[in-house]
């Protein structure tokens, strides 16, 4: 078997042998739609209920109906977000909406829709650390504002942000305005907690967190009320249609008991090895640079801009080599633009274009960051010979 | 291990064996993000590609590029329905919508939401058959009509809808409006020949035909426009955001090949031992009859009809005995209405209440359908014994 060195668990992970061990009863015997009137129909609706309890838990939550389960971060995401407009905005005066400039386009995205439908949609700005201004966020809230979506930790550059305080601050300038947060790439990686917090939606995807790709919850607090997303039948307490994925949601919850587990391997060992990469490449290259300095980052994270240098090739021969990372987020792979979260942040232009991010997880090997080490600085030096930028790579020895 | 004589396949499948086999790889070692850069990725995005030219292999379409893969049959018809209105309809005078009383919640509930909105929504009527009245339906359409939603076989009693002559008949009154067939209970069941219709969406569902629940597809014909649900990333062509579920994906193309090669002995043999066990039944009980006489059924549902028994007691007693089947859709289950689809079709409330669907699949063995057409009448014995409708029921001879 060829090498495979993957740093790229931001993008997704890989199923836990566990979590496949707990799903295949549900694929093999217990094959019932849950929503069905007999013995084995009983079984799947008990273990979603079971698995209710476990996300719930993972999560901070003490009342577990507090969680629906949905297909993917995304669809999470958008049941909040066209939940909250549809249900609180004025249909004749249209509302008020605020994320981040670096949300994940799966928010983003569902922000232009109604921008274009009416509503004013407005992005608080980032520092070059990738820092939100808080304050600068908390002014954009007028009477008129429904929904403030930020996100719990940054794909791209990892940053953590302050979800619960900026939660409390904007209930205090606007005490209906909702808040959701996108906690994709936070859950596994950093401990949540949302009980007693002031957080009205928070969004999760398994396949972040060691669980398939095709499933996702959302949390979302008692009493508030949404207009559901998927209409249909009367699963999930009537607030999600769609008979239920038994299996994914077990294996989701499997996965999330494994990763409540691990954080504190995470926090340690997990965020030692992205140290020592991070330390081995900046050391080894005079034209690298991290793009965030942010001290408050998720533990398996590091983005790195190479000056001068295409990100696109970088990634190529990283392949070659059987390294796999990331420029950009995974859902806009194959667009040649920049990143926005790092343009977002003023990147400068000539690191803009080689800026690599790679994530860790759990699986990760001390020699599989060994490997790393030796083989990104060889890149780089091989590309930089190449690159028709000879005059500025040769001040940094290149 | 107990008896489980499962008669419940149009509320789901069992998955098939070799549908599991095929999916391990990508629960395994093939787990990359498909829309990234590397070779696993591109080995997953490869798999992906071939599972949508066996998906359009099976609908009977040329062109795979019409294919979106969705998370389930709802999500399918949410798509459609909701991409239709948002695109095409008049935000000030609101369109008309037109579908039947007999369809699936998952229509029902979008219609129901567009006519809180304003929009005008007409349902069409079918006879004590089942049978559409085809001349009704089309008087219905006006200059002003977007939608039409037809479903291609009804779940609950199996009647088959002739969706290629509606569409036709349909676009000659107007040619503007968009045809949605829901083809959730048709698929596997009988052959689907979608090129050269007039059909603008098709939708199925994988946990219908031996695929696991949480994969679904909708097929789009060529040039049709519609605002996407799901907003987020740019996969699958930008129509359908969120990570691809690989594993479900390329289990739902194994499916649908198998499905695919298994028609002759679905209309053959599943047909076969369907009427056996109806027969069996309506020959042994006086107050047995069935809800839909329709010649053009698809092959494995009956849904018949107890006269003065209870249906949720009738599938407790079944229960006991390891008898799996079904009163309504399982996506209503725990309400205690009776079927919407019965009370449109004007079954009496005699046999309302009692109304039983038995749902068979290739899996489904001649012992199983002899055991069943052995414990069924003893159930409904025992059940009439304790009745309040003595004398009603004597008439029957029970």
């Amino acid at each position: 078997m060829e090498k495979l060195v993957y740093l790229d668990n931001n993008a997704t992970t890989k199923i836990d042998e566990r979590v496949l061990d707990s799903m295949l009863p549900y694929f093999k015997e217990e094959y019932a739609n849950p929503s069905s009137m007999y013995d084995s129909a009983h079984c799947c609706a008990n273990a979603i209920e079971e698995a209710r309890k476990d996300i719930a838990d993972f999560l901070g939550v003490k009342n577990e109906k507090s969680i629906i389960f949905t297909s993917c971060g995304t669809e999470s995401a958008n049941t909040a977000i066209k939940g909250v407009v549809n249900q609180y905005g004025n249909k004749e005066t249209k509302n008020h909406i605020i994320t981040t400039q670096v949300k994940h386009h799966c928010v983003l995205s569902v922000y232009k829709n109604f921008k274009k439908k009416g509503y004013r949609a407005t992005y608080a700005s980032v520092n070059e650390n990738g820092e939100l201004n808080i304050e600068n966020l908390l002014s954009k809230i007028t009477s008129d504002t429904i929904l403030l979506s930020v996100m719990h930790a940054n794909n791209e550059t990892g940053a953590i942000y302050p979800v619960y305080e900026i939660a409390h601050e904007a209930k205090k300038i606007n005490k209906n305005l909702k808040i959701f947060v996108d906690g994709v790439q936070a859950a596994g990686k950093i401990p949540i907690e949302l009980e007693g917090s002031d957080i009205d939606f928070y969004s999760i995807s398994g396949h972040k967190f060691h669980a398939p790709k095709g499933v996702g919850a959302l949390y979302v607090k008692k009493g508030t009320l949404f207009e559901p997303f998927m209409l249909g039948g009367h699963q999930e307490n009537c607030l999600r249609a769609g008979t239920q994925n038994t299996p994914y949601i077990v294996g989701m919850a499997t996965a999330a008991k494994l990763a409540k587990k691990s954080l504190t391997y995470e926090l340690s060992e997990v965020k030692r090895m992205r140290d020592k990469l991070e330390d081995g490449i900046l050391h080894s290259l005079k034209n690298a640079q991290l793009n965030s300095k942010s001290k408050n980052r998720v533990p398996n994270t590091t983005n790195i801009g190479f000056k001068y240098i295409e990100g696109e090739l970088i990634l190529l021969y990283l392949n070659e080599l059987g390294i796999c990372a990331s420029s950009g987020s995974a859902c806009t792979s194959g667009s040649l633009d920049p990143s926005h979260v790092l343009r977002a942040q003023k990147v400068p232009f000539e690191s803009l274009h080689g800026s690599i991010r790679f994530s860790l997880s759990r699986f990760t090997t001390e020699d599989e960051i060994d490997y790393a080490i030796q083989k990104i600085p060889e890149v780089i030096k091989k590309l930089a010979k190449i690159s028709p930028f000879q005059k500025e790579l040769n001040e940094f020895g290149l």
